[in-house]
């Protein structure tokens, strides 16, 4: 359950030089290499295009329209860390802005996930501090009331424990279980050097129909060819 | 009716010079062109910014999460054709990515239009294959059921032929049926010819209130002055 | 209420250099400065990022699927003015394209802020003129029906009295009232000067919970430490 | 195409007998006897639950905002008609209210089929006359512009051709071609034949997983038991 | 603007007699009535069918996930008022359940209109307090920031001033200016007398284009009929 | 992580006798009685009102469009089990209908909860098989890939280990870990045996500002009355 008012300074991260492996891997390749799950909504975007980033997950829950656990997960963060942030309820208030990314940033945070608002989102970009959020909102949020750190969560629909892999580009984020990711870090790239293969005889014109002997299959299925 | 299990092979495209003509002209001007139909919902938004395309209509139906129709659709590409890719019901998932653009690529195609979602964003904008979709997602899909290809579909409200013209741009995606693509293009270019002066009269600081001769109506339908 | 057939000519607009100085301090920072009031609905996006405008507002209410009233709106702008527009029912149409821009511009407007869709946006980013929308729409309009100019409207969920100062970036939209213009500038710089010390502070490794004496507030509050 | 300002006065209906007896069916069933197509989007929803109508559709294309052709789309209504209207754009405003929905009922229709909004709904309900919509909306239109009736239209996702026959319950709406009707009740009434000694078979506790023999084809497939 | 913190004692209720007309006149009718003006979004629903009320505003101003300012409201409602509640961001929790309805109920509250969630609805239903709001969820909120009432706000995307009419059923919500009472609900019942004629008319078989005489502008528009 | 192909068959359920009170608590109370957490997003609803239950979660992971684990999952129920069903990626189709529903009744299942869509919902509500879900929708599914059973679920938001109790009425939907049952329920019994005295004085026209003591503190945080 998601006790709050709670802060867990010791969580087990998942091996830092296999994480930051995942990052080269991309989001789309990671999520296949896990047997297509740990994927959070596609709602998530990233603030600007280009960036690509893994690590380890440390969590935050906080209430609608109060961002003050922000700066409780802000000392808990360690160098290669990204802070995945959920909401009790549905919330598109701007929690984050450039002075909170200035103090992650001096902390060793490599991005921020958060399912809700960022704003500032012009100076973080000049920053080059990546952020994937539900919305950019420059509305502001009070500090009023207790969340946790460093509990389980669910965000955007994919549960995150503290100290799982975290990866994140254009095309999402992805969340790789702790104990999972050298297993996933091989898949990934054994995956991908099989991708660079296909690609060249598909660029070559063999269609995937037989490069992957689909057609006996589809035949099989019933598909039928008519004029 | 949208009859399963079937891949057309011949199909009538509307005539390819004209066809080409038509991303020149860009959507909006199209779109009015065909007396302000024929577009899809503008929830169908470009991968990158600044493509701007035209061409004959290939179409693939889908099932929610199945991607199996993608490499059948792949081989009815002929050189000048856009996929334009329906779901049968609404479905987020990434049906493409880097290595079937490779493949739809080596075939000729210009672009993909899908209502559903796209993956490997980032190689697809280097690689300069347009795609224009609901959204953007890393969920990968399976390979189990039969869709058809070149049946009428609807995609993202809009009906489309195979062998339909598709422009697609910034301000979205429209359809110009086979028969109605001299008629459109002619109207285009006429459209535009007059947008050219009214430009330069506009920029000149005439009002569209004179340039259009629209105080008599506004004042006979009503309209008060007051201060 | 929102009579309708109305054009008011005569309006007060907010002081025209306190109101340039706030394109600078940004929307998220006026807005607090304003006492986190003002906001616009997150669903308001800038149609190319990088934008920073403020300006005076001159209203429009039009109908759906009607821009007659742009036309209107257009002969009541002066330079500084900044054009908002409601409309009396949800719609995603795209009510201003490149030929409309060019008159604005002629009138010396330098934003338009519409809850409801605009096109030829590639056009108009070319040309620098902002526009922040709910979406991006090639759907043409008719001119057909009367609406007003220069009443009070209701914006993306932010009232607009015509005059008011608005204030738009990649963060969003912000309205401030005409008569609160000197208060709100002054507070925003104020809190920008302040922001620059923290920023410098936090970047140097203190933590928020340091810096803004949190701790004690949050050990209050039953904040716990676990391991 | 969808032309505008056409009225189509001769179109050809299905068979009435045959259409009368889809409603019996239900919309489920119905589109699963037809292969799984035809269904509207989910958001089309009763006004009031239990109403389970079928007729022939009369079509009627409207613009934002404006019903006018809701009333010369009622003079084309005959006894046992479902109107189907679609927008040229989204919108949720109010087309339909008692006075329309007396003047169609005094026509014979059986219902009311459209993507937007209608009000008076609850003396709809009293009246007993049933509508499937989008939303509510108390929002009036005006009558200014021209639409078209018993044109091709796509109404929530669906292909209507005028004469086609509509299906609505609480599960939805679903559109059978009129050249489909037959065979599509003949399936409709084998299937639901079918699953009467189903539901009995299930009733009494026997699993789908035998009563269908998927234990073989699940395992196959890779399924594990584990404890 | 909306400034917080605040509790105005002393507002001016529309006349509570013509108010209370208001309510059998219906949603659609007043809106009308008042040229089309002054609904609220149509998202905003009735927790149940069948309520038809009409009263004074009082207004309440609320933070996301606080509840606090609804024990405020609470001593300002006079017997024949209705609640409008709006939030400083878009949220979805649950502000107000059976025992705050309790009270409301004994200070002689006639309904709340509020744009975020509520719960307790089946008792709420049970105790015949009407709730239009834009969700139904049991998410708790917490008391701990400082909003205003009786202020004036945005209300689903209607302005409401403290003391204004509100009317609401099952087609939604609509607001009318204190000073325009009186007028509208004449407007409103002369709209209704004439209603009750058309309505035998077009029951009696005569079609709107005949009782409205569109037939001639429908054709000087343009409008075809083919065969 | 949630591994697929996968059924395990004993779980380890909450006591059915503290499962079974916690529906007469209600959804909101149980909510508040855990700290306010464990709620599922509002959007999801119940197919009828007026149904209001308590089980313990068998959990079932399906794909997008395909329903063939829900035959899996009907095996696992036992008596007094409620069904929770999530899918990989966000799906609106009808999922479970009347068939299913018969055999999971059979089995003693109580209710299901599904993040997708149902149909049949007539029959089902006839039955009195109570279903909460995102939609309704009648679109078919197949029956072609695996998922798995009771393994760890995210479903609305919501985490669910199988064995948890559920607890779903008209407010929507709880999950309250197995291990914290006992101490949920005594917790709900205590506020609802608190909340009937607060009612009775409320009722009496105390004011929450008084029964709460919420003066003093509303003043030390500023709030000021004005007249």
């Amino acid at each position: 359950m998601t006790e709050l008012g709670i802060v867990k300074r010791n969580i087990n991260r998942a091996d830092r030089t296999t994480v930051d492996r995942l990052a080269g891997h991309g989001v789309s390749t990671v999520h296949e290499a896990m047997g297509r799950t740990g994927l959070m909504k596609p709602y998530m975007r990233p603030i600007y295009s280009g960036a690509q980033v893994s690590g380890t997950a440390v969590t935050v829950l906080l209430h609608p329209g109060d961002n003050w656990m922000m700066h409780v997960v802000a000392e808990q963060i360690q160098p290669g860390d990204i802070v995945v942030a959920a909401i009790t309820a549905e919330c598109t208030d701007g929690y984050f802005g450039d002075l909170l990314a200035t103090s992650f940033k001096a902390r060793g945070a490599k991005a921020l996930i958060i399912d809700a608002g960022v704003r500032d989102v012009k100076t973080l970009s000049e920053m080059g501090f990546p952020v994937w959020s539900k919305c950019i909102s420059a509305k502001g949020t009070v500090k009023a009331t207790l969340g946790s750190v460093n509990i389980p969560i669910v965000c955007a629909g994919a549960m995150v424990e503290p100290g799982d892999a975290v990866v994140a580009d254009d095309d999402g984020v992805v969340v790789v279980p702790a104990a999972l990711v050298h297993k996933t870090a091989e898949a990934a790239a054994a995956r991908e050097a099989n991708e660079e293969k296909k690609r060249a005889t598909l660029a070559a014109g063999t269609l995937g129909l037989d490069l992957y002997q689909m057609r006996e299959p589809l035949a099989r299925a019933g598909l039928r060819y008519i004029d």
